[in-house]
Parts: C-alpha cells; structure tokens; sequence
C-alpha cells in the first residue's frame, strides 16, 4: 500500500464502543432517545463545575486576548504548572517543582508522551487487565510490545505472582490505571506496596529501571471513604499521567498533565524526554484558554454525588436480579459478568430490550461487559426492567 | 541509556528560536522590555477578531456545558467539518464534504498526523530550504528521511530542476510551506504548476504516489495583490494543513485541521489513515470549544494591515541601509542576508544593539537572519537606528 499500513488499519477498524456510539444514534433516531437505554460511551454526564464558566468568563474579561490565546511555554505556563506541583504536593506531602509538570492534551497524549519518552524499541510494557482498549495502541506506537498480566478472580486486584510471571529483563514499563477502566475498581495499598515491592526487586535483578506510569484520569471519581494511594508516595520510578477530562467534567478541552517524580532516577532527564517526546508527537502546548482555567479551578470539584447514587442503584439493582457484579469503587463504570459465556452475545441479547453495553473482550478480559453509568438517572431506571427480564431469562437461580 | 535518547535529545536541545526568547526575558529583567528589540518568536501581535471573544461569550450562554466541553467524534463535530468544507469550497471552487476534513491541534498536528498517515520506513521526504526546522522532527519522527530541496537565489522560489534532482522512486512526499516561514515568500502559480507538471511525471516514471503536504497556517497573511494557489486545483494527490494560529491569532488554542482532497487516489483510505495517525499519536478530538469558535468565526479576519505596514517600514527601512533582504509577500518575517558570513556572527553582534533576530543556518539556508515582525510597530521603529549602525560597521558601499 502507499499509505501507513499501521495507520489505516487503526483508522478504519473502529473500536467497539465508537461502533455502539453509531448504532445507538442511529436507533434513537428510529424510536427517540428515550427509549434507547445507551451505557457505551464514558462521557460525563455531570456538568462541569461553576468554577469553570466564571473563570472563562473572567480570563476573557482581565487578561489580553494575544497573552490568553497565545503560545504558552512548550511545557506549559510557569504559573499553571506552579499550581499544580503546589496541589499534588499539599495533598500528597511532595515537594514537586513545576519543573517537573509538563501540561498536555489530555490522558491519551500525557500516556503517548510518557511512552515516547521512557520506551525504546524491543522495549515491553506491562498491563493488567482489564485494561483501557487505546493502551494496546499507544504501547505498540511507541515500538514497544503489550504485555498483559491477569487479576485476581472476583476482586480484580492486580495478582502480583501473575505480574511476577510477566516481568524480564526487557520489561521497561507498567501501566497501572486506578480507579480502573473498564473495571472500576481502585487498587488497594496492599496491592499497590506488594506490586512496588516487586518492582524494586526486579530494578535490582535486572539491574535496570521499570517505570511505573500511573494512569490517573479517575482519581477524584471515588465512592465512600475509598482512597487511592498516590504512586510517587510508594515508588520512585513514577510517571503520573492526569487528564481534568473526568475531574471537572471537561472531556473535550484536552486538559491534563505529566508529572515526573522528582525522586527518580535521571528525573531531569527522563523529564527532558518527556518535553521531547510532545515535541516529536506534534504538540505545541497545551490549549492555552484551558490552562488558565485549569490555574482558576484546581481546586473546583464536579458532583460525583451523583455518579455515586447512579453506582448504588445499578449495583444494588444488578446485584438483586441475580447479575455477578464487581463492585466499583470509582469512575462511572460497572464490569458485570456476563451470563452468557460469550460476552458478544449477551451484548446481541440485551440489544433486543435497547440496552447498549460494551464487550470486554478488546479489554483483555472475556465474558464480561462493561456498563457506562455516566447518564441521566432516568436512564438507569428505565433500563432496569430490561435488566430484569434479560436476567430472568438468563440466569438460572 | 535507559529512556529514548531520541525523545531526550529533542527535549534537551532547545531550538536556537527558544533560546533567544529565553535571553530576552532575562535582558527585559535587566534594562527594561522595552530596550529589547526582540525578533524572534513567530506569535502574532494583532488581537484576535472581535468575533473570537463574541462567539465565545455565545457559546457558553447557549449551549449545553456537558455538550460544549464533551468529546466530539474524533475526526472533529460534523457540523464544524461542514462550516470548513464549505469555506474551502467556496473560496477555491472544490467540492468537498466533511468526511474528508480531519480537526487538529494545529499545523504542528496537521503535519505530524499527515507524515504518520503516508510515510512508511525508508520513504523519502523532500522540503525546501529555507524551512520550518520543526520539519526535521516531524518527518524523522514518521521514520522517514528528510530531503533538502534548495531555492532559486535572491527569489528564494523553489528550483523545479533542484527539486527533480531530490526526487527519486523512495520519494513518499514534499512538503510546501507558501506563504513561506522564515522567508516569507509566496511561491507563484508558475513555480506551483512546474512543480505539480513534475510530480506528475515522477509519480508515472516511478508507478507510485507521491504525496504533496501543503503546510499552509500563513495562508491568510498576504500582502498587496498577492494570492496562493490552493494546491488542490493544481495537484490531486494533495493534503491540505491548516491552522488558525495565526489567521485567527489563537497560536496556543491549538486549533486547525487536515484537508484530503477527495480526487486523491484512494482518497478515503488515506482519510482513514489520516484518523488512524491522530489516534496512535495520542489526539483524540481537536479542543470542542474552539472547534465550535471556528464554526462561528470562520469567516473571521484578524487585521493583515497591521502586519502589511510592519513589512514595509522593516524592509524599506532595512534595503535603504544597505541590507539585502527578501521582499516578503505573506507571513510576518523578513529573511535577510547576514553582512557577516556567519548568519551566528552577526546575531551576536545585532545582540549588542539589543536587537534579537534568528540566525537560519537550521533553517537549511546559511547567512541569513529571520526577523519576526510581528511584534508592536514601536518596536521597529526603535530598533532601526540599531540596524543603521550595524549596516554602517558591517556594510560597504
């Protein structure tokens, strides 16, 4: 072919949920959106707080258009990187300079940067799933190859025998996303000392560094009293990719960051190669407008409230009908087993009462669906009937 | 080394451009901002169109902030892609539809995703010098090799036999950059139709697509009666990079998108290789804010004037010193023809005069200088009595 092979084949093969996405529009305009129970897409469905509209409001009324819309630093501006090292550090005891933020475009570009810039090829990385689909692609993009390690049956911690198994002297990376996607599951302490303890005997063995990079577009989405254990706290190789896509509800705007562990090994380097990978991939620097908002509303939090209670009447509704749910204890999404081995199928079968789940299957774990619940409680409510039946019809008791 | 010494080596060589936007920073700390004659960055000086803020103001006064700030599809919102599509049709009488129209994060963006989109492993990629030293990056991050084209003296066109000379059968694309950073140049529709009459021939001599990448963010700033061929009707085989950086001055919203022309061969397949580059590249949907500012303003203007009277006092003012300069029809630099030998000796020497101008050696063309004029006309006015002195030392009449 005269194109990029690699290129066209990730361009024309859609993921499953954009697939889900199509047919759910294209179904709501045949029966009207209401009746088309959509749970694909992991878009919020919180608005973003107050905080945001006044400060774009007051950025546009204070500052100079050419200073706001302009280029920033490469890096980011000195100020919003001031303000995030000053939150990661008052709230996780660090001493974090801006020095070591780099603002990106989003999660996606702040794991593609850090992959650029850690991975040579040859190079493995390792993920648990079920792991986020894109990683596969930002993994193989970056020359190195996806390693998947399996969890634990039922809890979906992270089986660190498991992990043990799939770490050589190639392994340069792991990829730990927490609160998880698709599962919604938050690492443990336990887990996370067990998986760092691990990691430093295998530096020592090998002789070499394995970068932990923290996947953190979830952080703030907990429920109850869960906490999730910052990774720079437990472990010195850390890269912490963030994105405000979830935290304030502003998926669109590509906002978010890199921060290097200062404690690290090389940092200063490994943050050199951090700016030289965005600059290699294209980017500029982060959307000027939104960095500044970031710097207005680090502190601004959305509802999660309401993701909680929509968590609280899925779950316990599920759990009633006989479902095998794992319990989510952040993000907005639900991993159900599915009660049909082929996880296809029961995705087929709930399409018939209008339900859209996604296959777990791209997500390297099968038998299981995956349940966006990032949507107007109705929706939830309305869907349980389907449910219900689908269960009835399914599940023998 | 245990990071990408790629990745690192970008990260830690600053461009020279970086560098002396650095030294001016800390000499403006030192006597005064306004002593500092600073030519160097290429980030506009004129305001933004009024509509910019008006459409903003709009935006979040009626629209839904979930909606506003929410994913778009990853190619960019429909109706975003129509409002370009149709303002290409109907400025260059084209027929496009919005399923061949990509949004970006800017030029940078564009061409990094164009690049990965065509290029495959030991292709060849022709530019012409002088070019965007960013071009380097870009095409050896594809994996592909960078070729240097070199222009016609004093008009600084591109040489049609030069260029023949550098196209062989691993020739993958050439990337045209009119109006031209840093000369400033316009290529005629003469230089545009020979060069298309032999990409033509080369493509049937060697059986093979070669793609022509129009790197257009400039195309907007044009002086006079000065207009730039719109590649597309000269050539199908084109993609078309476009940014409002500079046509709208929103350099660092990180907002401009991909154009395929749909009588490429294989049109659609490379279109969806376009969207499989964005994605392994870590861009999942151009900022949705200011997809959605473009909609509203894209028939905006910002003031060419301004930077057209810039132009003629620099270069009138400079060519009757002395200085041998390339007269500029678009962007906002002026090449000039170092008076020393080395375009480095004289930037040290002009340093002492506080003014800060771009010596081009990385720009593929030695003995030159960039002056960025897109700075307030104060700034040039007392710069010239600098550059009268400067002329007075180095040039001999």
């Amino acid at each position: 072919m005269d194109i990029n092979e690699k290129s066209f084949a990730l361009g024309s093969k859609r993921s499953i949920i954009r697939e889900i996405f199509e047919y759910s529009k294209t179904r709501a305009g045949e029966i009207g959106a209401d009746k088309v129970f959509d749970f694909s897409l992991g878009n919020p469905s919180v608005e973003p707080p107050a905080e945001v509209d006044k400060a774009i409001k007051e950025l546009l009324l204070t500052e100079s258009a050419t200073a706001l819309h302009g280029y920033t630093s490469a890096q980011g501006d000195l100020a919003v990187r001031k303000a995030v090292s000053d939150n990661i550090n008052s709230r996780f005891n660090l001493n974090l300079t801006p020095d070591y933020i780099y603002m990106t475009c989003g999660a996606a570009a702040s794991l593609s940067i850090c992959l650029n810039a850690v991975v040579n090829k040859g190079d493995e990385c390792v993920v648990f799933a079920p792991f986020f689909t894109e990683y596969r692609v930002f993994v193989e993009n970056a020359g190195a190859k996806l390693i998947v390690s399996m969890p634990e049956e039922k809890t979906f911690q992270i089986n660190v025998s498991d992990l043990e198994s799939k770490i050589n002297e190639n392994t340069k990376a792991i990829i730990i996303n927490s609160p998880n996607n698709p599962s919604g599951v938050v690492y443990t302490e336990k887990t996370i000392k067990a998986v760092c303890e691990l990691l430093e005997r295998k530096q020592k063995e090998y002789g070499k560094v394995i970068y932990l990079i923290a996947d953190e577009p979830y952080r703030e989405l907990v429920y109850g009293n869960v906490s999730v254990p910052y990774l720079m706290n437990y472990y010195a190789n850390t890269l912490v990719c963030y994105s405000y896509s979830k935290s304030l509800s502003l998926p669109g705007e590509r906002i978010g960051y890199v921060a290097v562990n200062p404690q690290m090994q090389n940092a200063k380097n490994v943050y050199l190669a951090v700016c030289g990978a965005g600059r290699a991939l294209g980017y500029v620097c982060a959307p000027s407008l939104f960095q500044r908002v970031i710097l207005k509303c680090i502190n601004a939090k959305v509802n999660v409230e309401a993701y909680e209670q929509n968590r609280n009447l899925l779950y316990n509704s599920l759990c009633e009908y006989g479902y095998e749910c794992v319990k989510p204890d952040g993000a907005f999404y639900l991993f159900v087993k599915s009660p049909l081995e082929s996880a296809t199928a029961f995705y087929e079968m709930a399409k018939k009462f209008e339900i859209l789940v996604v296959p777990c299957d791209d997500f390297g774990v099968s038998g299981y669906v995956r349940i966006a619940y990032c949507v107007d409680k109705k929706r939830i409510e309305n869907s349980l009937p389907g449910f219900k039946k689908l269960a009835e019809i399914l599940i023998k008791k």
